[in-house]
């Protein structure tokens, strides 16, 4: 099939053709950078919503029930499911066939889980990328679900257009695998397992957490949602508080999509500049035996780097200051 | 000051050329580079600690403990304190002289923290390059203090010979800021406070945590070590538990220091190349300009990325798939 067909199909919303087109972003950078091209001008409608948390948050629970209140106002809805604790596929797909058939025969939703291993340019990338997908087949929303545990996590959530953190109330875990940097990109807390015991001091706590920092009389503070996924309990008034941010935001998102825009830029620049230096440039072992003399101490990394960016053709002047 | 002139006294271990050598490393580049360059080769001896753990663990008291038992087995020692959550390098100069206090007249000793702000390159590349300031001065140990927080500091412990974590108990701290990933990097961990309520649960809990990964038996199995670090309790026993790791991992360390070094040249060679790009290749506003194209839908990403490598003069190939 042929990109373009591929790309009419999705942009009618075919489902087959979204996965198809998600498969090709994830395993073919070159295929997946065509598809990209045809769809972008055709894309930037979707409201990007991203969620995070720690592993046992209950975030897949809270996820399909974010989606059914949604259909409920009629919108539809994707999601990219990204977990990096299980690296496996297979397994990934298994659970989306499990959380799809909740919404069998609706087209109106689409539930895909990330591989998380051996994407070229990130996991970021990639993700962006399937949202992006499922933006141009005219999804309204598009959530990105994901574990808050490394930078890849951060990045990824920095892509969307409201962060959504969410938070369990739990005894004794000290060593809660969430990463501080998460916390203060939340534009909205969510307590899930609301019912549980700890649940009003984890709200405390975060409040506490927010009182340390000066909101301004017009600025956006987080709200803190209570929720119990399972039940469906608090699910709409999370999606209120989404909508909410939406409205009082307007006039940042084009600043955010644009910081976005840039960010994304300078990755995918710095990325292809090595891959063309090695692929295009470099002998086999070149890059590697530099490595080796600079841990040898023969060469020191500066003279090393500019060493690669001559080998590249490129004229570069002393490293002067800039910060 | 000719900075060959300055890293010669910085080689003969003289405080005021460290000082004003790790001064140029943060401040300026390009001297820096240079800098780095007439030290580099002279570099390479001393073993470097890293030493990271959420906002409130103790760490300084915890390091100056160490220097301390380390001073006494003869040791000479370098401390790079980074520390994100504080970015007023002021109130940080003024910390270090009340640290140096402890060691007043010691040349044994130099402790010195970092601004967290402002660095081209990243604070990961100024910290690398003052811990090789460091080691060019002989100091025999170089510790690198960090928060947990974010990707910087992991970059930061991941340029270490070995990593120490430390942990605190602490009841209902849900939200504990340490980053999933640096758990993962842990060589030793440390529990300090333990004479706190919750010291036993939480050596339990991490030794729950290692209990889940699959040691082999001639594997290292990062060991947990209980220090009351306002009392020194506990430190000799962190030191000899530094010192096993170093001697078991012998065989080790030059893997270990050629990832570093691979990393390293990666990361020098994508900033410079931006770096070249923007300063000598492009217009002022340039990049903004096809950034605001991206926002705009008017542009892909990808074709933006292929122009801009085109502007610098490369001849890249299609993106080719190379996982």
């Amino acid at each position: 099939m042929h990109l373009s067909h591929l790309a009419e199909q999705i942009l009618e919303g075919d489902p087959r053709a979204i996965a198809r087109g998600i498969s090709v972003v994830e395993d073919d950078p070159g295929a997946g950078a065509e598809l990209v091209r045809e769809l972008f001008g055709r894309s930037g409608r979707a409201y990007l919503v991203g969620i995070t948390g720690a592993p046992g948050a209950g975030k897949s629970t809270l996820v399909d029930a974010l989606v059914a209140a949604w259909r409920k106002r009629g919108r539809t809805i994707g999601v990219i499911a990204v977990d990096p604790t299980s690296p496996y596929s297979g397994g990934a797909m298994l659970g989306d066939r499990v959380r799809m058939q909740a919404h069998a025969g609706d087209q109106g939703v689409f539930i895909r889980s990330m591989a998380t291993r051996g994407h070229l340019g990130g996991l970021a990338r990639a993700t962006g990328d399937a949202a992006l997908v499922l933006d141009a087949a005219g999804k309204e929303v598009v959530i990105i679900e994901t574990v808050g545990v490394g930078q890849d996590e951060v990045d990824i959530i920095r892509t969307a257009d409201v962060s959504v953190v969410t938070l369990v109330p739990g005894a004794g875990d000290e060593v809660q695998a969430l990463k501080a940097g998460i916390m203060e990109i939340a534009d909205i807390f969510v307590v899930n397992k609301a019912d549980r015991e700890g649940a009003d001091r984890l709200v405390s706590a975060v409040e506490a957490n927010l009182a340390l920092q000066a909101y301004g009389a017009d600025e956006w503070r987080p709200p803190i949602v209570k929720t119990i996924a399972t039940t469906g309990q608090g699910v709409p008034e999370l999606v209120d508080a989404i909508w909410r941010f939406r409205e009082r935001s307007k006039n940042n998102e084009a600043t955010r999509r644009r910081t976005r825009s840039e960010y994304r830029l300078r990755e995918l620049v710095s990325q292809r500049f090595m891959d063309h230096l090695e692929r295009d440039v470099l002998a086999a072992d070149e890059l590697s035996g530099l490595v080796d003399r600079i841990a040898a101490r023969e060469i020191d990394p500066y003279t090393a780097a500019n060493e690669l960016l001559k080998r590249a053709g490129l004229k570069t002047g002393p490293y002067k200051e800039r910060l």
